[in-house]
């Protein structure tokens, strides 16, 4: 299979990282061809990280790692829809999700966006 | 409300629209901070166009706008998860979301990768 095409406009493809069955959405990180490649070969999610400049294996120092049940690319071929099964937390914080803060930013509930949290 | 926390590591900040109610994941798009301010203000989602490099409000010419409900910062604020109520489909060719090729890389119940979609 061809990745290349994902990786035309940029060599980082975002990733968005969704619970298979809850359809909650546990983080967002990068790949690039290589570990995009090592994803589709190993089962498990593997991304680049940009600020250590290296691939890394989701959980793979803590075991909380995701196997991969669909990768669905978006309508341009720039954005990566990978759907998992998580083993314990996805966030290095301990949360499930790294989206713990909810309505950090804004709520609409509220009718006026939040404070910083 | 400071939002330039946001945009330390890069002028752009990945915003992963997710259906309320549903939860589907209905496209990937970037905010600069001025499209994010601009979003915060109106309460519909503005982005920032990498290719045209300029600003745009989903939905301005099609109809198709997202009413924000809520945006969540992740675990290191450098991504939005930005929930909707979205107006007709989100994807520009008429589908309801950006990713409606379903495991278009790869889906694991078949064993094994994908064509190309």
């Amino acid at each position: 299979m061809d990745i290349s095409k994902y990786f035309t406009k940029s060599e980082l493809v975002p990733a968005v990282v969704q619970e298979q069955g809850s359809g909650e959405i546990l983080m967002l990180a990068y790949m690039n061809a290589e570990s995009l490649q090592k994803t589709l070969e190993t089962g498990q999610t593997w991304f680049y990280s940009r600020s250590r400049q290296e691939l890394w294996n989701k959980g793979a120092t803590s075991g909380h790692v995701q196997a991969v049940v669909s990768i669905t690319p978006d309508c341009d071929d720039d954005a990566l829809l990978v759907r998992v099964v998580q083993t314990g937390p996805a966030c290095h914080t301990g949360n499930k999700t790294c989206f713990y803060r909810e309505g950090g930013v804004y709520a609409a509930a509220e009718g006026m966006p939040k404070g910083d949290l």
